[in-house]
């Protein structure tokens, strides 16, 4: 970028998501520098990938950084804001990738209130983890939402900035309130992996080698349940109460279901299946992804 | 297929799975007469396609086959059984692609008590039906029910050479009990349906407009949400106490990791992460699925 004022992005977290994110950098022509706040043993697969530098210590990388991203596990990116508010340079801009956004906008207000926070999220991701699965193609055609705590931050010049790296990775950036980003995507992604991991687990004790007789169907709906537990403790932690409330109402449609399956009310079924049907046909229209 | 017996096969319902068997007859090199029993603009399709070599009213069509494969809804493949008994040949097989199997048995061993009837379920499928969707490969490494009345009748010559040609279009078979089979897809393929069905339903009347706010677990969860209800009221209808029973263990685990959450009882919903990672790889591992 021509006069660009990001000379060094520090990346706290060099796993699938930030190294992703700092190869698709590099990937959209980012020539200045990226350093890693990782593992030894991250940085140095990492720098090997090609999607670093160099690797240095937390307070370090913030004083040198122009641009810095959070791509840690919620619970180390409440600790880290504490940990390089005063070290990060006035006029860089924070950032993260945190999976719910009000529990961290909240601890950005009360260590950062001079610097410009703006949280983050990017819709992506996939079973696999760490650098090693990291690919500059990942945000491509996928949401990435933005939680600004005002909305006109996103009109500072180092948040132009950023948003127009956001789109030269292929990401579509979409504005949200932190508290209303988190009710939804209690409903998009909470919901969904706790409904696949639940099937799953049931469908463990129930059958017993014979898990060969399902459809291709089966192995779409327990794709997330090969998700680890880690990361999951500080999102549920962190969006409990939307959590909660997306899980009652998704157990009360499948009440309605098992009521109206044990009476045949087949025209109420045949609703939910429009509707169910609709609602996943828009879904793929709306999602704007591009061929992977 | 040198020697073989079957010079005649016949279709019933040339859509995605009879379609799909015919063009994998043919790539198997299968060199006998594929006729179907469908509507005329499916007919005319299929042999465009070269699925099949012409279309048959229902009863013409039994008379002249060595195997009849019924590859039609549920409560259309009961009437059919019902309708052809008396003109299938004694010498053929009769066989199905129903998604249940106790009631299909039930009718095939009052119609066709003289022939010999062996239940099937070939455990492939994807969104898109009809003849147009067909392909050669979609039962290449997926499980094949077969549902024997009595397991000596899988050693008659004309069942061992149905098998062989299951082996040969790469379909994986497994002998099960019809009530047994039901009880497994109860848990395996219509609890993910409606599992499925339910999530995309709710979130349709949660979210407006937010939809584009998700990450591409969400697209997996809801893939077979766009299935539509027509061939669904026949699954239900007979398999309702086993359906009603699965929902009930789901329901049951969706509320244990409510109350799991809400108590932030972390090492309940770890174990539970833990059990559904466990099975969803053994499942990838156990399902023998080659590359598509």
């Amino acid at each position: 970028m021509t006069g660009s004022n990001v000379q060094t992005v520090a990346i706290y977290g060099v796993g699938l998501i930030g190294g992703s994110f700092a190869l698709a950098l590099r990937e959209a022509g980012y020539a200045g520098r990226i350093v890693g706040v990782s593992s030894p043993a991250t940085i140095a697969r990492a720098i090997a990938l090609g999607a670093i530098d160099e690797g240095l210590p937390p307070t370090e990388a913030a004083s040198r950084a122009d641009l810095v991203f959070l791509a840690q596990p919620i619970g180390v990116i409440l600790e880290t804001i504490g940990a390089i508010a005063r070290s990060v340079p006035r006029h860089a801009l924070v950032t993260d990738a945190g999976s719910t956004k009000s529990a961290i906008m909240a601890a950005a207000a009360g260590h950062m209130a001079s610097g410009l926070f703006v949280g983050g999220h990017p819709m992506a991701g996939k079973e696999a983890r760490g650098v090693q699965a990291a690919s500059a193609g990942l945000f491509r055609g996928r949401a990435w939402a933005l939680t600004p705590a005002r909305a006109e931050d996103l009109q500072q010049p180092r948040c132009r900035e950023f948003l127009q790296w956001l789109e030269r990775i292929g990401a579509v950036p979409l504005v949200l309130d932190a508290a209303e980003h988190d009710r939804i995507v209690a409903l998009t992604s909470h919901l969904p992996q706790l409904a696949s991991t639940a099937l799953a687990a049931m469908l463990s004790q129930r059958l017993s080698g014979t898990g060969a007789v399902h459809g291709p169907g089966l192995e779409d709906m327990t794709r997330l349940a090969i998700s680890s537990f880690d990361i999951w403790a500080d999102i549920l932690a962190s969006n409990r109460d939307n959590v909660a409330s997306a899980l009652e109402a998704y157990i009360a449609v499948l009440e309605a279901v098992h009521k109206n399956v044990v009476t045949s009310a087949n025209s109420d079924i045949c609703q939910l299946f429009e509707r169910g049907s609709a609602f996943a046909r828009t879904l793929r229209d709306a999602s704007n992804r591009q061929p992977a």
